[in-house]
């Protein structure tokens, strides 16, 4: 992506276009708010209908295909914008218009539903409301962009289709049968996806990788019944020990997970990304003294950033036997049960892992005793961004410019869920890039974005689509 | 106790006596098991109080200083007998005349306050009510053997106390206080306890050893509160997977406990003991086939019978951390935790075991986490009988003339309260010898008691008096 198609001063004029309608795209992203999108609660069906009529008018008006498109829940948006280039790449852009539910109402400074524009004594401005940042704010970065684009030069740099959900708080629940049924339809060359933060508020970052997941159940059984310790105690094997001495197995005295073949395929992070995450001075400090923690538990000789971005794990997630109420019982229960889950990595495989957790405890199961194993998930495999792929590299030359520091290119420890969607369903590859702060509040009372990232967000968009295409 | 003191055709016209007044002995049985004193409920007080006053009023009739004795609850019964000799030792009888509720009223055969008289096809015949065996049958056999000797000779071969407790089915709330203000009034040589089984239905049984216990919960701390296992996997310490690692090492591949001094003074069974426990033909296999089971799973090479009555254990009675409803919750918690008992053996310090169990948690807690502590008792530690003591041997004695074999010398691994506070309130042995049989359903419906059982036992207890004034 060498040599710039769309002469400088072009996207100069974009972007003086977008700051000179700054404060129109304000009281766009205002309307927007005020539409109660609650996704979960069946009682703002017609406003979640609202929120997504509105944007595809918007769209429509912006020049593009949209149309509101039912589904077995909320509706979905899609629109498709043909672009000014035939040569340049098709991209998808994917948010959602639903946002969370608003409760506890009285811990919120104003009305969730009225947005204001807040300054603080530094000047600085955000403006609150329930889905300000989470996904309102962040969608419209993208809209804002192609509008400044199309209003200065008639059209779009690329082939631009988006794709907006409405159940995305609620889990998605009518998204894989709608994908199925018409994913050709969004299918584009990679997806962009804005519903991520940045590293620090002034360091815009792109999501590198994802990773992935395998969870499930075990149950442990051993006698016909509950049994009186002192009646059998001594000769009946207690099935909550035995679960401590398996599952107290899983892991060596250097944090390691035991399981054979589990770090099979699994890469150690390439140097210059390691390199790149030391200048990113992450406070391992501040990371785990947040939450009462002061040496990392993990796998020792990692940097804190590499335990929770690219290194496997297994973790029991609960457990339980025996008698857990007030007070003491001395029974020896005839079950004990635990929730394990793995977060993968690339290289493994989900179907692997969860065979392997199966042989460890079934290899160390004593006479008489039986384990059920109950699988939660298909397996999520862990998912990553080749950090050479040209797309990625535009963004990142983009973000670089609008912010004038090197973008962080981060993990992600969890998964989002969308970003597997279109990989299994579309074969689609995914770039998460967004202008959320960690202390944005979202999913709590007195949610905000800042303005400066709904400002710098629209104008690191519109230099996106102008590297794209270039 | 060599040399009979007693002619052998005075203990031959007691039996005698007891023989001719058996209808008799069974109408007053009668009459004891229509009073419904059930202790745990308050509707049933006043027949709390029935019974106590009519076991008080019997024994003032056979020459006992009795008297229904208050408590916080419901009243003891307290009878004092001089006996014939002042060299005879002074033994304490203890029973209850409480019972177990009696739900799930429609699996009785019949109304559980109206006994009756049942004849099987082998001709053998049982008594069906609630309190037929425990403890009502059982403590009368002691008060018909009195009875025998009252009116055969005028007197009692040993000077005599009988405490009736009155709260033993609803845990004796008010014993302690009532032992700390009264204990001294029922201090005697040693007690005889009427409240255990025989090993079968031809072989009686004395139990002459009891397992003690200590018992408490123990919570690890790790984060200040629960964390997102994608955001934090790897990096933060999981106080569920910490604890299986601690308390799964409690226990070695051989399943000895591995706290350390855990078996300092504690012995194996002398060899005669096991010789005779041999000799009980006890099956293992049906012992663990009842319950599901097939292989002993406890310390290997020891037989069952020790493993249960004479080894001590480290039992985990509860467990539990994180998520553990329905579904999946990628949680790691702030915390787990563990409810575990030990059950002791003579030679065992509670207190220490107690400290050693603490250590081994403190000892294995990596930085950042906590072990918080609650001790759910003050400690039993395990009682055991002096096989050897005289009034034990006058036991054996007795029961081997009346049932014509050797009776055998049980331990149980559970506790029997009461024998532990005679021990620590008023510094008395316990011999505990019973004539309940395994099937005789206390606690549940259609409880029953065998006739054989009522019979032979006031015999036993006619002779156990005669040898014990020898």
């Amino acid at each position: 992506m060498d040599g710039h198609t769309t002469s400088s001063s072009t996207l100069d004029a974009v972007l003086a276009r977008q700051e000179a309608d700054f404060e129109a795209a304000l009281a766009r992203y205002d309307q927007l708010l005020r539409i109660q999108s609650i996704s979960t609660d069946p009682a703002y069906k017609a406003e979640c209908l609202k929120a997504a009529q509105s944007l595809a008018d918007e769209l429509t008006s912006l020049g593009f295909a949209a149309r509101v498109a039912p589904s077995t829940g909320h509706p979905m948006v899609v629109a498709h914008h043909e672009g000014a280039s035939a040569d340049a790449p098709h991209v998808l852009f994917y948010g959602h218009y639903d946002v969370q539910p608003v409760d506890p109402l009285e811990l919120w400074e104003a009305d969730p539903f009225e947005p204001e524009i807040k300054t603080r004594a530094d000047g600085s401005k955000y403006i609150r409301a329930r889905g300000a940042a989470d996904d309102k704010g962040q969608l419209r970065t993208f809209i804002e962009a192609c509008r400044a684009w199309k209003e200065e030069t008639g059209s779009l740099p690329c082939k631009v289709t988006i794709f907006f959900e409405g159940e995305e708080e609620s889990g998605s629940p009518s998204l894989e049968a709608w994908l199925n049924e018409h994913g050709d339809e969004i299918k584009a060359d990679f997806a962009l996806v804005c519903d991520t933060n940045m590293w620090d508020r002034k360091t815009p970052a792109i999501t590198a990788s994802l990773r992935g997941m395998t969870a499930g159940e075990v149950t442990l059984k051993a006698a016909s019944r509950d049994l009186h310790s002192g009646l059998y105690g001594g000769a009946a094997r207690n099935p909550i020990t035995l679960l401590t001495q398996i599952l107290g197995q899983l892991h060596d005295e250097t944090g390691r997970v035991t399981l054979p073949g589990f770090y099979d395929g699994v890469e150690d992070v390439p140097a210059p990304v390691l390199e790149q995450w030391k200048a990113l001075n992450f406070s391992e400090n501040r990371f785990l003294g947040d939450i009462g923690l002061s040496v990392p538990a993990g796998e020792q000789g990692r940097m804190v950033l590499e335990q929770i971005w690219t290194r496997p794990t297994a973790e029991i997630n609960g457990i339980i036997g025996g008698y857990t109420g007030e007070g003491f019982k001395t029974v020896i229960p005839a079950q004990a049960s635990a929730k394990i889950s793995f977060r993968l990595v690339p290289g493994q495989d989900p179907e692997k892992v969860w065979k392997a957790f199966e042989a460890h405890v079934t290899s160390r199961l004593p006479a008489d005793c039986e384990a059920v194993f109950l699988r939660r998930d298909t397996g999520a495999p862990a998912l990553s961004v080749d950090v050479t792929n040209p797309a990625l590299q535009a963004c990142v030359e983009a973000l670089r410019d609008e912010w004038e520091t090197e973008p962080a290119l981060m993990g992600c420890g969890g998964s989002i869920p969308i970003v597997g969607d279109f990989k299994r369903h579309l074969g689609m590859d995914t770039i998460l890039a967004g202008f959320g702060l960690e202390d944005d509040n979202i999913h709590s009372p007195n949610e905000k974005y800042e303005l400066e990232s709904f400002r710098k967000g629209i104008r690191s968009w519109a230099r996106i689509l102008d590297r794209l295409a270039a």
